[in-house]
């Protein structure tokens, strides 16, 4: 495969460097000089092309093909039952739990290592699996891996427009579109389809959620064809391509008068939309919805629900194996600020919940991890393990809309795990959300992940270079949410950057302490969209208060935050299942960091950790602005380490963010001084 | 003259209806039966054509046209020494002092009228003084109106851009350009001409004072040949076409590589594009230029100063009489929101006081009325009367940025009037803005004003039908400052709507309450800046509080206001002449209305007006929103008397501001009760 923009990131961490460990470099060469791919079905192909482009940069060696079943070294992939030269490896143990997607990687004691699955994609898998081995220099003897992926899907949203923007994008324009038309840049979406792959993402929908009236179009011939050429670069990759669609199509593109999906017209176009759209895709994941949210269209226009709504495209899309993955962001978006009894965080819970079960089985229901909207610290939405009967997807966003739209660093693992690792008690203890959206936890058949792009035409694909590992850690964790933030860190830098301890080590505190430190210095205890309107980018604390969006922390010069509780407030706090909703309940059991997410508590209201909640406000911004310098000093102590032009992109932004983080501190800290009148009990300056 | 586009409010004030009281409009047409307008330049054409349409329109007859001396009743227009038609005018008194501009409408004791001067264009003027009079129903017996021009320049500032697009436009895209072109629908701009012409405007320049790259060449043949046809239909209505110039012209489109004013080359490019402006447009005005402001270029450049950098323009347009009009509008735009020292009040008094005198004599500076932006409430610029051997342009701002955006109604004269009845002390008392800017003060053989138009390509060109009374009302006042707030919009009224003395009566009342009730529950004693940052459209108060602008009003749960005294703030207050200065430099003589613009004080601090400022707060809101509503009740009550069409535009605009009106009430209220805690003496609902 040609690699024709080499260098400044492009190639992510598949940045096949040769290994400067020259025993090392020479073992492994020594086990990968043959080299036996069975079978050449597209994604067999990706596989092949894909070892032998790791073998010749991360070794140096051009591996002898063979399917010869004679003695020696020989490093075999493929699906077991296709070739003898599995035969060892079959007699060894029993593959039959590895399903569609699990893989083997196992050495033989005649020094052979075999990367199987049972199907391609497995394959396919396993190949990428054995060269982050490679890449992360572990040792090959004896090796024993069996993978399976937790979750069934693991999927992108990009939020693409056709005329080549990108909606929440900070890496430059869409790879998929440009100026109206599908990109004619295949080579870009098959390195970017590389790069999903190897980290294990089956499922991505290339346009944005909110369709607008030229993609309405992307689901008829006006586009199809073009958009199957992206679908089967994906396919060699083993991903399927969804399509985010318009619920009003059949209006806007069908000619007919309604889109009400109990109307027989109006199935009978879609059947026939989805038929036309399996003729160009054969293997084409399904659709992707957002209906009756933030204006667009949807079934709440003839009276009828969301699972009317989304069971009219399940049943069109049955025939052919397709999904609809239907969102679950549905809120009053003309909220009055002057209106305190209805509280968006009650939305996605009050419109689904009732809906539970009557959904189809090829429905999934996209719920984001928190009940607002991807803010910095959001407590996790109570859907998640609300609904039992239902197959469920969680959201996340890991292009960083509130969280520092990759000009300031925010490895967002951190922020995941806490998601996932949050029990919900649906099933008494340890009914994890990871457990719910897994579909384990309910028996549901299908379930996954699912999350927004961060990624652009930028040079590097997501603007900051250090935002790759949000991209690669998401997807790691979608195939396993075990992992945990430190590994899959420690795993993309070691991929991206080369084996370098030193700079590993700083790498890696740099990533983990990020989102601790960008929370320090902008969201104060579960309070959010204290940010610019529109944008969304940089501090002001007001900037949603009297918006129609229902986005408020009801800051006075006596105290902030929102009651939530079923006592005295909005009876959010009541969606958990116990003792969640009792934890919350509870100014005293609240987590300090979501204290004011559901409380509204005078400044001198003393945290669990000891300090008033306006000494917090304090501490927290100036500790998180030098914090935020300290990033800078880290990165600047590796930068002989470093490639040039890679350690320049990161300093530019890490400088910005140094600066941004001073303005974050003192508008914050004088806002809240300027209201509360409490002296900072450190005397430091506030203006 | 065609008419295409009759109704929507089109016509503007030049709507010539049928005079509907018979009697008037049969003695009207027996004075206009026979008609002689002496003279066919380009000027005289105009006059003849729009006195024949006014004519047919108003009293519905075709006016035979005559030059013979015989008897009988005759309108005669023209100048007085070209025909012997007008010798019983000259017999009766001294034309002399008239001027270039200045013109008499005389009746004879023959029952002639005579409408001269000068000029071809003080002609002009005197056939629309006399439509006027038609228009307004006065007796034309014994008629002797003298009428000169207070300000020499009469000026339109356009801030249109090639693209369409309009800066701060509020009705449509621009008149002048359209896709990277000049219009070629010049029908329109005849129109607009005549519209200008009626109320005396002398000069206009097209584009934008932000000079992008593309509009950097309209000084050029690229331009120049479409910009002249521009220019000859101004001509035709009196109006010299101005131009806004990038001030690194030399550089970005000379090839040369510097701008710098002292350079001889800069100086021989800029008279080498002056003489090819001339060669096309022979009475081009001159240059309108925005420079070392808001990230324009301009001398600062290169160690320069603002004389030198409008001086090296001025040496290359005089010999052909064209001016220089340079923008005041000069200060910090990085500012630190930390950083208290920096008053932006200052900036442009600090930059040109200490260039007073070096100005050459075909420069201009066009000062903003107020010292820092178009506020709603501003004192008057210290540099107007400051300076002393300097020519002056009052710079005003129709187009309603932060007024309302012509959605609101704000008849904006009652503010004008105020600015320019306010007396400067610069030569003791009576030393007015008027007589500053008119040049009578010092002396000064140039002035005038200078206003930013509010039109665009809307079907009744300014958006909001009752916003055409500020164009009107512009225009007058700069002819004449001496005209009353109700008598400009009487007049406008009278020729908008016809003679309907009740719909009068409530349009006036409605026209002349407007700006009051706009403060009122907008911008609280002379604070400005609590809008939505960049469109400035609705409340925000902390919207420019940490902004880089220099806005702040530094509101905290104690008290609100900028200390701008000598004593103890940014010593502004030091920038006016005696008694002024003291006047602003105490709480206690500062009027109410500035308070805030001069002084901080507590929430509790007593108004002169007996009110506490938070209860002042509080009631001019409610009182404001109040009386918004009132603005549609009145208008509804008259629905009856007027057009249809322009009824519902009109209502329309008074729905939304009425709604807009309580978002300010309850978001101030709500802001400030949250800070202050101090809660409304009258109980009323603050949320």
């Amino acid at each position: 495969m040609k690699r024709r923009k080499a260098g400044g990131g492009y190639e992510g961490w598949l940045k096949y460097s040769l290994i400067e460990d020259a025993g090392m470099r020479e073992a492994y060469a020594e086990k990968c000089s043959r080299l036996a791919v069975v079978g050449d079905s597209p994604v067999m192909a990706s596989a092949r092309r894909e070892l032998k482009l790791a073998l010749s940069g991360l070794l140096g060696i051009v591996p002898e093909e063979s399917e010869l079943p004679d003695r020696g070294p020989l490093l075999v992939a493929g699906v077991p039952d296709r070739s003898q030269l599995f035969e060892p490896l079959a007699a060894a143990g029993d593959l039959s739990g590895l399903g569609e997607e699990g893989y083997v990687i196992e050495s033989s004691s005649d020094g052979r290592v075999y990367l199987a699955g049972l199907t391609d994609r497995a394959v396919l898998y396993a190949v990428f699996g054995f060269i982050r081995l490679l890449q992360n220099g572990e040792d090959l003897e004896e090796i024993r891996i069996r993978e399976t992926p937790a979750n069934g899907l693991r999927m992108l949203n990009h939020w693409d427009n056709l005329d080549g923007s990108v909606e929440r994008g900070y890496a430059g324009k869409s790879l998929f579109f440009n100026n109206g038309e599908i990109t004619d840049d295949l080579e870009r979406i098959e390195d970017y389809a590389r790069l999903l792959a190897s980290c294990g993402i089956n499922a991505a929908a290339i346009n944005n959620v909110n369709v607008h009236k030229q993609e309405t179009l992307l689901i008829t011939d006006a586009y199809l064809p073009e958009v199957s050429r992206i679908a089967a670069i994906f396919r060699s990759c083993g991903i399927r391509l969804f399509l985010s669609v318009n619920y009003a199509s059949p209006m806007e593109i069908g000619g007919l008068n309604t889109a009400d999906p109990l109307n027989a017209d109006v199935a009978a176009w879609w059947k026939s939309a989805v038929g036309n759209v399996y003729r160009h895709i054969p293997d084409f994941g399904g659709f992707l919805v957002k209906a009756d949210s933030e204006f667009r269209p949807g079934p709440f226009t003839y009276g009828r629900n969301h699972a009317d709504g989304a069971n009219l495209l399940a049943d069109a899309l049955a025939p052919f194996g397709g999904l609809v993955v239907w969102r679950c962001f549905v809120y009053n978006c003309l909220q009055d600020w002057r209106d305190r009894s209805t509280d968006r965080a009650r939305a996605a819970y009050d419109h689904f919940m009732p809906l539970d079960g009557d959904f189809r089985d090829n429905v999934l229901l996209q719920i984001k991890n928190g009940p607002m909207d991807f803010q910095v610290r959001e407590p996790v939405s109570p859907l998640l393990g609300g609904m039992k009967r239902t197959n469920q997807l969680l959201e996340l966003q890991i292009t960083q809309e509130y969280t520092g739209q990759q000009r300031h660093l925010c490895y967002l693992v951190p922020q995941w795990k806490e998601v996932i690792e949050f029990d919900t008690r649906a099933r008494g203890e340890g009914s994890l959300v990871a457990r719910v959206v897994d579909g384990s936890l309910f028996g549901r058949r299908l379930g996954g992940m699912a999350a927004v792009a961060n990624v652009g035409d930028a040079p590097n694909w997501t603007g900051h270079l250090l935002a790759q590992a949000n991209l690669y850690g998401y997807a790691r964790l979608a195939w396993n949410p075990g992992l945990s933030s430190e590994e899959i860190a420690r795993e993309w830098v070691r991929m991206t950057f080369g084996r370098d301890w030193e700079a590993e080590r700083v790498i890696l505190q740099m990533l983990l302490d990020s989102y601790n430190i960008y929370e320090a210095y902008t969201a104060p205890l579960g309070v959010g969209w204290m940010v610019n309107p529109d944008h969304h980018y940089g501090p002001n604390v007001d900037g949603y208060e009297y918006a129609k969006w229902g986005t408020y922390h009801y800051a006075d010069r006596d105290g902030i935050g929102v009651d939530r509780t079923v006592a005295t407030g909005t009876g959010f706090a009541g969606q958990y299942h116990s003792p969640n909703s009792e934890r919350y309940e509870s100014r005293e059991s609240c987590p300090d960091e979501l204290l004011l997410f559901f409380h509204h508590v005078p400044y001198k209201h003393r945290l669990n950790s000891g300090k008033t909640v306006i000494q917090h406000i304090y501490d927290s911004r100036f500790e998180g602005a030098e914090r935020a310098a300290e990033l800078l000093t880290l990165w600047e102590s590796i930068g002989e380490r470093i490639d040039e032009e890679l350690y320049g992109q990161v300093r530019q932004r890490l400088l910005h963010q140094r600066e941004h983080a001073c303005e974050w501190r003192d508008i914050l800290n004088t806002y809240f001084y300027r209201k509360s009148g409490i002296a900072d009990e450190h005397g430091r300056m506030i203006y």
